[in-house]
């Protein structure tokens, strides 16, 4: 398929992916490399983004812009490659805060972030510097310029998202999720011009955490609304492969917020809003059971011909789901409430 | 003279260093291994501090703090030795200001100060606690806590002194430097403790730079003032030798400004406020020429021994001063007005 797809063959028209941290990113990746150059355009959750040490930190922004640029950590999941940790080793001489590391090369970023937002930048803004100073032709775009945080509300109180993620490493039990400033938020508008505009192929929600990394996005009931209302199908990725969680805290928080971990749950999750779904072939015997259309296919994302196959697999099957979708459309309509 | 000096039967008292850059720290350092625990008091020029990246810099405090705690590096002259530089790189990817390099283990000093000052503690709270961390036994104090930046007058018009000093290496010519402030400023409420110390045994005006470096303290009224009265010998080594400045731009500088670059200049420059000059062996000759106390020997510190011998040295020759000072402290407090 890889030889087929990547001739100068591929169709017109642009791509939007919804993204959270490493997961989506690899998908991200996939779809970057495939498709043509300029078509992709990236909405990444900055619900997790907080100010640490004085900086402003966006985890997954940096995630999709790492992971794009080829100089993501492939073994930790998080931060830059050839990465060193001199700055963290000396904040612990000095007595400072060291639950959140930060790497020598990857400092550079929250440095120059925190800098341009003092200036008066949109985060917006920024990031398109960055990534056009990695040399990413594809348009990364926070999902707000607004203050939208993801607070995790557990069996402790509620914790910031990073204080839960990372400062303990997702140990308390989780009973629900709140998005501060939800409502309030405003999408980016460039991410709204994209959902309107008319060559766009498709809508791909990549297969990152639906409750921390995807609702935070969903959580803008205008965002949300322009999603339902969108021409493109819209094609959502499962996190989910044979009742587990490829990585990340997603089976545990799904099973103490009490849904079952099943493909049943992330279709029931985004019912309204998706026009497919894309499942793990270990999956295929749940297909039956799911009222939208799916493929089923290798959802594994372990190198990167992994991750092109999937995404050339994903605009196939975006494809299929366009030429049959004027039902699922009005479905869509009729239903895109929040699930 | 180490061997007999380093006994337990050190006299009593402490002392207070006046000190600015490398070469002032070398001989800080000096006094720090040579005096008995806890007795040095060192005030530091914060002129040349300014905020960069986002970060407040203290470019001497750290200079003095990294040369007591044997973690400066010493072929440099600035910042911290086994340093490494990819945040520097990063920054340079993402297009941002490369001209003041921070390496990423000095990075954290200036990340705790930000946040530290952000969070309402003095500077002079936070060195306390950096000293503290890196074990330094010392009482290192910024000369004040209020805003006093050394404005470097040249042929191009005003240069803060980092731009002057670090992005223009000090081509630009200078006329005359301000202390933007000073007038406002009031000198750390320690320092002004340490002067009036009945047990001050002696201060040392450090080889820095007189005018970059020491005129920035001489520059507040109230800490000339206090300096003038104290009751201990006022000491200054000279940072000339043989008519060259043995590091720095202070040759460049008192050419500039149309000062002859010798001994009988640096004594001029501090008359009234001190009570002995420590001269090298190769200005012995001038020696006649000078109305002061002088002390001539080899004030090049090339290594620690060097550096231990010319503070013990200083202090013995402090102690000569004082036996004879009955008429310089007349003099001082005669004349203790602005060179």
């Amino acid at each position: 398929m890889n030889d087929r797809m990547t001739t100068a063959s591929r169709p017109a028209g642009s791509v939007l992916a919804l993204c959270g941290g490493v997961g989506g990113a690899k998908l991200a990746l996939g779809l970057y490399r495939t498709l043509a150059s300029g078509k992709l355009t990236i909405a990444v959750n900055t619900g997790d983004d907080f100010t640490h040490l004085g900086f402003r930190i966006s985890p997954d922004i940096d995630t999709t812009v790492y992971t794009l640029a080829g100089i993501a950590d492939p073994a930790r999941g998080w931060g830059r490659n050839h990465e060193t940790w001199n700055f963290m080793a000396a904040i612990e001489e000095l007595g400072g805060e060291t639950w959140f590391r930060l790497g020598d090369r990857d400092l550079a970023m929250h440095v120059e972030r925190t800098a341009s937002l003092k200036a008066g930048k949109t985060l917006t803004e920024f990031v398109a510097h960055a990534a056009r100073k990695f040399g990413i032709d594809a348009q990364i775009l926070p999902m707000t310029d607004n203050n939208l945080r993801t607070i995790v509300v557990t069996d402790e109180g509620e914790l910031p998202f990073q204080r839960y993620f990372v400062e303990r490493r997702c140990e308390p039990v989780v009973r629900a999720l709140r998005f501060g400033g939800a409502t309030q938020a405003r999408p980016a508008q460039e991410l709204l011009e994209a959902l309107s505009d008319a060559s766009l192929r498709a809508v791909v929600i990549c297969p990152s955490n639906p409750y921390l990394s995807i609702d935070p996005l969903l959580a803008m009931p205008e965002l949300r609304r322009a999603i339902s209302r969108t021409n493109a199908p819209v094609i959502a990725v499962s996190p989910i492969i044979g009742g587990q969680a490829v990585k990340g805290p997603t089976a545990k928080i799904m099973t103490e917020l009490g849904i079952p971990v099943t493909i049943q749950s992330i279709a029931a999750h985004y019912r309204g809003l998706i026009d497919g779904l894309v499942i793990d072939t270990s999956d295929a015997q749940e297909e039956a059971n799911l009222d939208i259309p799916v493929l089923s296919t290798k959802i594994l994302m372990q190198d990167q011909p992994d991750r092109e196959r999937l995404a050339e697999e994903v605009m196939a099957f975006a494809g299929e789901c366009k030429l049959r979708n004027v039902d699922s459309r009005l479905r869509r309509r009729a239903g895109g409430k929040p699930a």
